[in-house]
């Protein structure tokens, strides 16, 4: 892969998202050579994407170069390349551009979509994991817009309107309000020769509550906020099917629909090597103690959404949220510069700073740790939040100029289709 | 297409490019129906699709939703819809999405690439006409500079990193400029590990200087300002085929690269029923009288780039630019009106506003009606001017955040492969 051998251990480490980058921050001034490996040659900020799928922000402001987040480290290396395999006997990753050696090895691939084997699911619906994706989503939905002007079949019609959620966690409730939004200030400018009241907006939860990672409180309210909205929530219903036209569910529902959207769970993206049952646990994620070592092996980590670790308080291992993986690559990085140091490694700690999520214009649900409150300065809190985590001062002020120019004018811009996803 | 009849008399203008929009925004408040069709949901502000190639802004600052244009014109709708065929005996323009008949037709579909026949260059050049097209750009300029890292093959490492640029008229010019800014300023700390020198810009003109459409002064100052950025142009040079590979010109000259970007020509993007030899004239142009009327036509119309209106001035027409495309636009509005009311048409009459061109930073000329200026003044009312006739006041503040963060930190950070060109 045509990276120099020096006399510093190498680091690899697999995947430019919230854990990887934290460690590379961590490492940046040390001893070491660290190769940095992802499929993307950008960081995304995924708590945004929907967002992007909703037209409120370019999908470049989300985004940040990793090139550039590596700049100013010397010894550290970035290769576009997708792992294929890992050598754990001969410490070498296998990857699209060659074989890498490793000294240390740390696996930040993240998650992927679970669709519980479900192959029509997987097949005719939309995920939001990444930035393409997000896009195709965007340009589904206005695509269906300009198709339901189309028809004079008032079911088709319907189904083109109609936005059916898989799955009441953040990504599904913040998706549903922005529709709701779009639906309540754009759709009726944009379309004034179609009935935008047909539009209709649903989430499906297999579970009894929508947010159930967060306080019960915030989880009414969030409903509350949705249900003001006009949105549909259906909980103890699991959807077991969809054909590309019909939603069928455990229940007598069902949803006609063009545009499914599958935030009802992920798993972890696992890698070739480290994927036998030796290695990973429940949501396909691979066991780790509380160094983030991979089981057998002094010298492959794990870390973020791919890496549980079990402790008393999280049976299951940590949320797969930014930031468990944010704190286990910050953590994982002095663990590093410990064992190169000939100390000791220090456990794990998390510290849980809350959760958050936002219902449309003027809402969110904010949990800390001791202050649980919602409404209109949730929100402002929520907005603060997001600027402050994303990367790179010009993404920030493009987010802001957005933000407030959505606010002040009831609006979303980016409602383009660059790519027609249907068409194609 | 399911747009009601009503007693106003129906316009329909093919295409939501600078022409068709100017002629919407005259009919927006007249007892006339109008139905615009395009085949993207937006608008285009295509003198800045360079910026969007080099990474400088994203691509949805230039873009602007049709749908929003015209929200507030009573009577207007908006199709998305590919036409195919104009039948003007029946008075039918034929779409993808059905037919529609017309009682005025505007075409104003604007103009395409013209590689003058050569299928291979087609095939294995690059075209930055439209913005799905500049992020195929975008992606290989990247993609070749993460590649360049893996070979260890000189001559593949060279020609991944030389950039042949076929026409110099104001996008091939701005566009080298753009490029030799990024090998100035970005790559040597995105690519500590690659010998950044290496990388060559070309300009091949097949004409004896750049920017031939202005003044003298401006044309020799650019070429200046391009050599000083260390821009290779050669001059008196016809690009006679590439092969993805080898660039082969009617001299000895050839170049090994990976990226030809053909700026070296437009043409009038016809349709079908309008295209036949009586219709058309230089360029693949439809030619109009005075009033932009067709030949043989009292209720057909053209205006734009697909239009050559021929005068003692311009005997081959007016140039494929913005400012002819508005302004017949705009003129032919209020000729619509004229008609409607009975009155007699007043013929078209040109306004040449000037033409300027930006060459990296700091850097640009204006030749104004009266006055001829280059360098620093004339690169502020550069960005002044494109920022003026952006449309949407979001858009402007976006592309303005981009401007003022690239300058001060000699940066652009939209360097992100999102779709990738090359590995797909």
């Amino acid at each position: 892969m045509n990276i120099p051998r020096t006399s510093f251990p190498r680091v690899v480490i697999i995947g430019g998202g919230f854990a990887g980058v934290a460690l590379a921050k961590k490492l940046s001034k040390q001893e070491v050579q660290v190769v940095l490996i992802d499929k993307h040659n950008y960081h995304t900020f995924q708590p945004l994407l929907y967002q992007v799928s909703t037209g409120g922000l370019e999908p470049d402001s989300i985004a940040y170069p990793i090139r550039k987040i590596l700049k100013d480290f010397p010894n550290f290396y970035f290769r576009l390349a997708s792992v294929q395999e890992i050598d754990t006997k001969k410490n070498k990753v296998k990857t699209n551009i060659g074989d890498l050696k490793f000294d240390y090895l740390v696996v930040a691939s993240g998650s992927k979509t679970n669709y519980f084997g479900n192959s029509e699911i997987e097949k005719y619906s939309m995920a939001m994991k990444t930035i393409p994706q997000s896009l195709n989503l965007r340009s589904l939905i206005l695509e269906n817009f300009e198709d339901a002007l189309l028809t004079s079949d008032l079911n088709e019609r319907n189904a083109l309107m109609n936005f059916v959620i898989v799955g009441g966690g953040p990504t599904g409730v913040e998706l549903a309000g922005a529709l709701a939004e779009i639906k309540k200030g754009i759709l009726p400018k944009d379309y004034p020769d179609l009935d935008t009241r047909l539009a209709q907006i649903h989430i499906v939860q297999s579970g009894d509550c929508i947010l159930k990672g967060m306080s019960e409180k915030a989880s009414r309210k969030a409903e509350d906020f949705l249900e003001k909205l006009g949105v549909n929530i259906w909980k103890n219903v699991r959807v077991t099917n969809y054909d590309g036209k019909t939603v069928t569910t455990d229940t007598d529902l069902t949803f006609e629909t063009a545009t499914l959207v599958w935030a009802a769970g992920v798993k972890g993206a696992t890698i070739k090597g480290l994927d036998s049952e030796g290695f990973i646990t429940r949501g396909n994620r691979i066991l780790v103690n509380e160094f983030n070592q991979v089981k057998g092996f002094e010298h492959i980590f794990a870390i973020g959404d791919i890496a549980c670790m079990v402790s008393e308080e999280h049976p299951y291992g940590f949320p797969m949220m930014a930031q468990p993986a944010i704190q286990q690559g910050s953590q994982l990085g002095s663990n590093l510069i410990r064992i190169i140091e000939e100390k000791p490694m220090q456990s794990f700690k998390y510290t849980d700073k809350g959760a958050m999520a936002t219902i449309g214009r003027n809402k969110a649900v904010v949990d800390l740790k001791k202050w649980k409150f919602q409404g209109v300065f949730a929100w402002y809190i929520w907005m603060f939040v997001h600027l402050f985590f994303l990367i790179g001062f010009r993404n920030r002020m493009v987010v802001f100029v957005n933000w407030v120019y959505n606010y002040v004018r009831f609006d979303r811009e980016a409602r383009l289709i660059i790519r027609p996803f249907k068409r194609n």
